[in-house]
């Protein structure tokens, strides 16, 4: 009845957020382009973001047990896509945005984003080739011009997803229905069955 | 210079992927959509998804330690939202689908879904407020309706995200840029400086 084929399972749910994560690698800012991220705890608020085992980023996580989440923009996919194909090991990251800083020292955020969070590592979770970076937030940064009463407004926030193995980031496309309430109907369907 | 303002730091990334997880509760397929999940780990290949820990679908994923994650079309936006606001404690959802099974017997599949992965735990990662159930996937399920040159198109797969606190559900919008490419373009141009 279903036409269902198998394809192999190394793949990627779709789509992914895209962030940037921060922090001090050998004294400098440094910016890493992630998109193996999500919230995973509600309180404390912890997002994780699982990390190659070897990147750059990862040694001044480790270091300083402290780091940033930094939510991009559309207008800056050419920057973002910049910080995943090129290592801080081979460039300097620290000149691309205008770093600000928050309560911890060595969680450098990026100004020219919509949302920026400053993390503690709550833990690192060792999985066989990515740390799993559990960081709780300890301030979250935007600006009035994201926010529509009070709350991040997506449509102001204008971010972006990637979907793979296609290798395409997408924007927002149009708002489909209302979280938490569209689904009341089928509950009243099945309340009068 | 720059107008930075806090907001309460327990908040979402946006947008989220919103996926359905499926697993057999009380000899039961039951489905529980979830939002806080995404791909942790390359090879083996690990999805990870953090589950309230009162929920019912954990009963069934701790049980059998298997489990699937089904990435839903928009089309189904109805019917995701219900089982994101309605327990299996208290509905039978198992007739909402049509429900398939590949190797693993305890993890049922939904086949109106465009990919349907069955994975087997790999780990449960006790958070404060949430299990994060890391999951190996054993197999991906999809149809060559949603492929084109045998991957996931997005475009057919229609896939849908969630925003939070504005609680709203957005399909994809337009093609922004190629992953991994455009930001060569700065690459270029640094090593011109």
């Amino acid at each position: 009845m279903l036409s269902k084929i198998e394809i192999p399972p190394r793949i990627s749910p779709y789509p992914m957020q895209v962030v940037l994560v921060g922090a001090t690698v050998n004294d400098k800012p440094n910016f890493l382009t992630a998109a193996w991220m999500n919230r995973l705890n509600g309180s404390p608020p912890l997002w994780g973001v699982a990390i190659g085992k070897k990147q750059y980023t990862l040694e001044g996580i480790k270091e300083h047990q402290v780091f940033s989440i930094n939510i991009p923009s559309a207008d800056l996919v050419e920057k973002v896509d910049y910080c995943g194909i090129v290592s801080g090991r081979n460039a300097d990251k620290s000149k691309l945005f205008n770093i600000f800083y928050g309560k911890l020292t060595n969680a450098p955020m990026i100004g020219e984003c919509p949302l920026a969070v400053e993390c503690k590592v709550f833990d690192i979770v060792d999985l066989p080739s990515t740390a799993l970076v559990l960081g709780e937030i300890v301030a979250a940064h935007t600006e009035e011009r994201f926010l529509t009463d009070g709350k991040i407004d997506p449509l102001k926030a204008n971010p972006f997803v990637l979907t793979m193995p296609d290798n395409s980031y997408w924007t927002l496309g149009d708002r489909l229905a209302d979280a938490f309430q569209v689904g009341k109907r089928l509950k009243h369907d099945s309340m009068s069955d």
